[in-house]
């Protein structure tokens, strides 16, 4: 946990739910006057005398006129959300109540919230780390079950308390190198050396694991790039329109939410998959071979995940051969899918159908997508994905990492060729420096403005 | 209020708030078994064992699996606004969030609910009656000062209860009269008739009131009908831009409220202004006489209020008074406006400006626009609309308040005629009906169904 420094500003307020017609939205109001503010505009028990935690029924009203029936509920510095007093008003889901609201606020004194104000106050007060605070953004973003999954293991505490325990470890070494220096015409050794590069290695590792687990990462939050290829009429569109309907159908059963489902990304047992446009490879009639421009290249080098789909019925052995020869030259995991399995003429049989990377389906009929979807899952490795490893999935912290990495580096060589402490102090102090910047325990204006600036209002 | 018929059904749930991502989503949970449900997938404080009216914070949990941390409100029937058991939780504003504490709540026996559910329960349990629930609707649709003051009046009773107090006193009548009917041997007069007559026609009284109030309340919900007429080139656009851009600029201002500013609405002073499109009138180098062609008519009949708009430089003397003429021959309250005023040779008067309905503005240099919005204000007699007399703006209410009348006058007929006591009782039993229809306290599932689908899901 950073240290806490309690921050108090003005008192903020702005919706912190979607705009639009509903039941109800939900105002929220934070800083040092948060309850005496609200107060002012509200008509019921005097809310300066509540608990914290606390929920009252009452009226929003301006001079005599009556703006809306709400429930309020108090919670009080430091036990809320942003660390400050904070309330939150639940009033009916109209645009104008809303707005009436916020100006009525605002006249008595509050001001509109920037984007992740809120977070960033929560923040400041202790309540978590900068890389909580940015999972809090990634949670809400979430729409899979594994960028669900990512997020919270993050916002938990997830590898930043793991590297919080290792700076500390590094700060006492730092300390006690300072403290030679103090003493430097003494010639005396506190930090044991051997130990110091020990804890440095150690810290190597981990912090490998995390930059290598990037990529993953990244892709599992963004989805899975996956790339259909395949000759012209081997069905593609239609296994597109396959999978993708099944998911409209469990999107829709759930009344009242709606999600702006995007025409080429679906999501299989909590897995999103990505599928990148591959109208380059749809327009040609070799097979992947033939293909060989720059452009599908390029698509291919994309992907990491390639399905093959072709015309069982008008498809050589000998064309199989050569496709499956040229995606083994790739390292990504693909999968031979031979559609219109239903027009097969009965008992011909293929080589390629006991194998995890062939698979007969027809996409048309709707027949073995269950078996497919479960190959795709078993070739990205989703049970690996989902069992909760720690990954990286911000390019802040792999960027931020890759610089603690450097410089734990320079600490290394300079304990290997025996330099002097100034050296040494140097390189872990910037190796601190950077770790600090990771959690936020050294922050900046830049960087607090650039993270928070992402969020969204009433966050 | 209606009669307290306490019903108590299975428990459902929906999402409160609009679906998007946001820092906050509502989900309402209600019915007998709401609390236990929610308190099985919750985890912090037994949520059985609490208080109606108060807050708890926790997890959501699916098994193993950490869903989100959230904000739980307890209410307990009849204390809520269903009037059932009732939760709400607070949580992360994520589509997927969202989607998955409602699939785990329906897996343990929730069902998801209709639109307009949680009202419906509402007025099963007496909380308000019909007219009120449906003034819910209008409030979280209202999108002026003066719709959000109808829906609101309307919520807290509004006519209703005047119209209920008539019907109590009816339904003494009524009662009376079925008296004389068990006692119809003996010819007594419980039920004095002078009475009667003399409370129809206080009835009659208020709901000509009402239903006269209906064509104005419905033109203040959707917007004062409002055409912009005059030759090309006087600068309407311009004119209806500058009035547009001054809106945008004060909506953008509430951060966080994004309202769909419709391009030919403009509320002035909280009134609403529709613009009907009048590119008819566009097309003709005429003047209004010369337009007399009947689709221009219709559109100037459907006008609440007319905007003449002239170019001031090169409109002569002799045609804008033939122009007032023609506006004069029709009902509608109607303004002069004489555009580009900025380019007049100055010290040239005019005959036409020390009138209310002739102005004279630069809509290119937004010179004079405050004064017109203020006699457009004046014209539609805004300051009337506003003073809180009961309007109707809903067709049902109209429909069925015509109902009654048409009831009460054959009541009328049946005194006056002296028929017999069945005849009377016959069409009193009939406007006490339609007035039971109106609020509620008569219902069939097919009034039900209607009104309650229109609602919003979580409503």
């Amino acid at each position: 946990m950073s240290s806490f420094n309690y921050f108090s500003g003005d008192t903020i307020a702005a919706l912190a739910t979607p705009p639009g017609v509903s039941a109800l939205a939900v105002i929220r109001v934070s800083g040092p006057e948060a309850i005496e503010l609200v107060n002012s505009v509200f008509k019921g028990k005097n809310l300066t005398e509540q608990e914290t935690h606390t929920l009252h029924f009452g009226k929003i009203v301006k001079g005599e006129d009556f703006i809306d029936e709400v429930l309020v509920s108090v919670f009080k510095a430091p036990k809320s959300f942003s660390g400050e007093n904070l309330v939150e008003i639940s009033c009916h889901g109209s645009n104008y109540i809303v707005a009436t609201i916020l100006k009525l606020l605002v006249s008595k004194g509050v001001r509109y919230a920037n984007p992740g104000e809120f977070t960033r106050r929560a923040f400041l007060n202790g309540k978590f780390d900068l890389v909580q605070a940015e999972a809090i953004a990634d949670l809400i973003h979430s729409d899979s079950e594994v960028s669900h999954h990512m997020a919270m293991n993050q916002m938990r505490g997830g590898f930043s308390n793991k590297i919080s325990l290792l700076r500390e470890r590094l700060v006492n070494f730092a300390s006690l190198l300072e403290l030679e220096l103090d003493f430097s015409e003494e010639d005396v050794e506190f930090a044991d050396r051997s130990h110091l590069k020990s804890l440095i290695l150690e810290m190597q590792t981990e912090i490998e694991i995390l930059t290598d687990s990037f990529s993953l990462g990244n892709v599992l939050k963004e989805g899975i790039p996956t790339v259909i290829a395949g000759k012209p009429n081997a069905g593609k569109s239609t296994l597109l329109n396959a999978l993708l309907n099944e998911e409209k159908a469990m999107v829709s059963e759930i009344a009242g939410t709606t999600r702006d489902v995007i025409e080429d990304e679906i999501t299989i047992s909590g897995v999103k998959f990505r599928f990148i446009d591959t109208a380059g490879l749809r327009e040609t009639e070799d097979t992947l071979e033939a293909m060989g421009i720059e452009r599908t290249m390029k698509k291919l080098d994309e992907a990491s995940l390639i399905i093959y789909l072709y015309d069982i019925n008008s498809t050589s052995e000998e064309e199989l051969n050569q496709v499956e020869a040229d995606l083994k030259k790739r390292s990504t995991p693909y999968i031979l899918v031979a559609n219109k399995a239903d027009k097969l003429p009965v008992l011909e049989p293929t080589t390629h159908n006991a194998q995890l990377t062939t698979i007969r389906i027809s996409a048309a009929q709707k027949t073995n997508l269950e078996e497919l979807k479960a190959r795709l899952l078993t070739l990205i490795n989703a049970e690996g994905f989902k069992s909760g490893n720690t990954v990286i999935t911000n390019a802040r912290h792999h960027e931020n990492l890759l610089k603690v990495s450097g410089a734990l580096k320079l600490t290394i060589d300079a304990l290997e060729r025996n330099l002097s402490n100034d050296f040494l102090a140097l390189e872990i102090r910037q190796a601190l420096y950077y770790l600090g910047e990771l959690t936020g325990s050294i922050t900046t204006e830049d960087l607090l403005g650039n993270i928070f600036s992402k969020f969204c209002i009433g966050k």
